[in-house]
């Protein structure tokens, strides 16, 4: 026993690159705050902070997307390892289900599965992190792109989004932060966290722009058809002769089923340009070192993708305008916060807070800190998404949970509002 | 049109980093195999390279897995986001799970769900990775830890593993290569590539090298409980005591379902040495930024550890068992090879090639490359295992592929024999 005490110490230590980078995801501020409420309130939870409704009965999933899974699962086809890329018939499938709305074919040779959007993001983040790149990062935006911009020691330069011109791209902003190193741009439409949907006229201007510096866009399309207001969602993918786009997607939203994990990453270009300059490469060797999504939800998308019937995707889109339609209107009613523009899409709005009007509030943070401890109720501070004093919150929720967290949300301003 | 050609080239480029890092893979040799099997040949490809039996229907998982996921998936409870570390019915079953052969209990908190055991080394060499880090890591091994170490940037020192032993971990080589900056050292058991088992004593040492040089254990345990030999298998975290050890393990090969992807690491460290230094934090913090198994397969894995019948486990051993004796024998057969020792676990074997008796043949790539295009048969060169002019041979397939593989492999030899 003497030898094992009479020695050194540990040599191994905190990563601290790695701690500071996971700092910054949406997750790690949510657990923060679900960590505030207060046991003894008897009220349930009420969560607007999330982009995951599915545990609300009414958005409960498909079930031709469970019946799929569960036949795929016991056919026995699809216990072994998938391949890196994913398995052919699903890729295929995604192919034909994304060439709907483009002006070209794309083949399976142009889609990755992976494990949800995330590891989407992370796998083409991996790939493009050459020494000394950087890229042009949304402000406000999805603070996943900064965590692994950070991990894999790409430079982060941010461009606002314009919440006067319904959060279109400051493409002046750009143009001036790119220079020789830039290697991409990120766009996410529909809009997380601002719920705005981009025409295809200014989709067509960030082509162009991304053309004129030599980058590629990367078009974060996981709310994709999630579109419920004047605008139709528009892929990015249609623009893909004028500037190499990465589209970016998954089952998650439009199938609410985020916990399946199935996403996928797709190139739209026609040119064969991200191929000719090594990106795809790079996206095969990270894709072979990195993990796969279950080989039998894999074996699952061809009957997810074709089966699933036009009524679901009208019913989710439904709830979705109900809610973003209660949320607009209530947060008329709650003075310390206003909304510069109705949401379109996805299942955020983002709304202005006024610290002037609190008497006893710091910032976004302290806000959401309180209101969760105090009226049980999750909404994310602009913080976490690049903006601060500013919120985010979620209308993809059972309208009477909105109507009631609407109103813990104005009993809230009641108590903090600064006398007249 | 002209503003969209007159403009400079493209920034992006290959990640030659991330390329080279890839190339270093099995999947990666055994895709390259396959492609140069002939078309033409009507035989059956008989697959002697891979770690996946699940094709064949005697490997068939048990209905009680699947019928789990398929409960988990349609009870509608886990269509959401898994918490970063997984969810805690899953952490609670794989520590009651493991903890039946552990001197202590582990507790939830020890447990972290991964994407197979893969993502487990992922995780692990991603939270080590500091500045100045190494690691030491088996030849003959398993070849992603090399390929996460390169990405990474951890510094890799190899020590060998000693045929003449049965593959024992050569300690001296270990203490050796050890310095201030070494953070861990890797065992396989039941072994991969050699199908060794470690004895309880050798295990020890291992600890107590551990110990002294002041690094933690990595015990890859993917294979736990395939021992069908002299040697029962026994878990490394016994020693957690000595020296704090990670386990990483997976349903993936006890059940036969590698396509599950679901895995997990473990602490193993009473002491709680690997939280005081910073080491539980960083595993805490890639979880943030990495992606996550699907909600539903986690969620039935109380039902596949406490149900899976002790029936169906003696099968899938009885089955190596057999797999093991055919090799053993007909490796006897073929001049060109041989082994070392007889395999007592897992589901491979290694066997010295001897190219003087071959008249045409370069190295253990070259034998495989022309055996694959021959012989439509896949055996994995040694030098994706780290080991030159040696084969790693599956002996988990249908005894008559095996049998059939064994002719095949005799022709070759036959064909390609020095004349004497």
């Amino acid at each position: 026993m003497e030898n094992r005490t009479a020695t050194r110490g540990w040599n191994f230590k905190e990563n601290k690159k790695l701690v500071s980078a996971s700092g910054l995801t949406v997750r790690s501020v949510l657990n923060k705050l679900m960590s505030c409420v207060d046991p003894a309130d008897t009220r349930p939870v009420i969560p607007l902070g999330h982009g995951d409704p599915s545990s609300f009965p009414c958005f409960r999933t498909t079930p031709i997307a469970e019946d799929a899974i569960s036949d795929a699962l016991h056919s026995a086809t699809f216990n072994g390892y998938p391949s890196t890329v994913g398995i052919l018939p699903a890729r295929r499938a995604v192919a034909e289900y994304l060439s709907q709305d483009l002006p070209f074919n794309l083949s399976p040779d142009d889609i990755y599965l992976t494990i949800g959007c995330n590891q989407a993001i992370e796998v083409l983040l991996s790939a493009l992190a050459c020494p000394n790149s950087n890229i042009l990062l949304p402000t406000p935006g999805f603070p996943y792109y900064e965590a692994w911009a950070l991990f894999t020691h790409i430079e982060i330069r941010h461009f606002n989004l314009l919440p006067e011109k319904e959060w279109e791209v400051d493409l002046n902003a750009v143009e001036s932060l790119a220079d020789e190193n830039t290697v991409a741009m990120v766009i996410i439409n529909p809009g997380n966290p601002c719920g705005n949907i981009y025409t295809d006229q200014h989709l067509e201007k960030v082509a162009e722009t991304a053309r004129k510096l030599g980058i590629l866009v990367i078009a974060d399309e996981v709310y994709a058809h999630l579109a419920f207001g004047s605008k139709p969602f528009v892929p990015m993918g249609i623009f893909g002769s004028i500037a190499p786009v990465i589209t970016l997607g998954s089952i998650s939203k439009r199938w609410i089923v985020p916990g399946c994990r199935l996403g996928w990453l797709v190139t739209n270009d026609p040119n064969g340009i991200l191929k000719e300059h090594g990106v795809i490469d790079s996206i095969n060797g990270y894709l072979k070192i990195s993990s796969d999504p279950p080989t039998f939800i894999q074996g699952a998308i061809p009957q997810i993708l074709q089966k699933t019937k036009d009524d679901f995707f009208s019913k989710i889109v439904n709830m979705l305008r109900e809610g973003a339609d209660i949320c607009y209107d209530r947060i008329k009613d709650v003075p310390c916060i206003t909304c510069p523009s109705k949401p379109e899409g996805s299942m955020f709005v983002m709304v202005k807070l006024h610290l002037n009007l609190l008497k006893d509030i710091e910032d976004d943070l302290d806000f959401c800190l309180k209101l969760a401890k105090e009226e049980s109720l999750i909404i994310l501070p602009g913080v976490a998404v690049g903006l601060k004093n500013w919120l985010r919150i979620t209308f993809a929720c059972e309208p009477s949970y909105l109507e009631d967290g609407f109103q813990r949300l104005n009993s809230f301003y009641q108590r903090h509002a600064k006398k007249q």
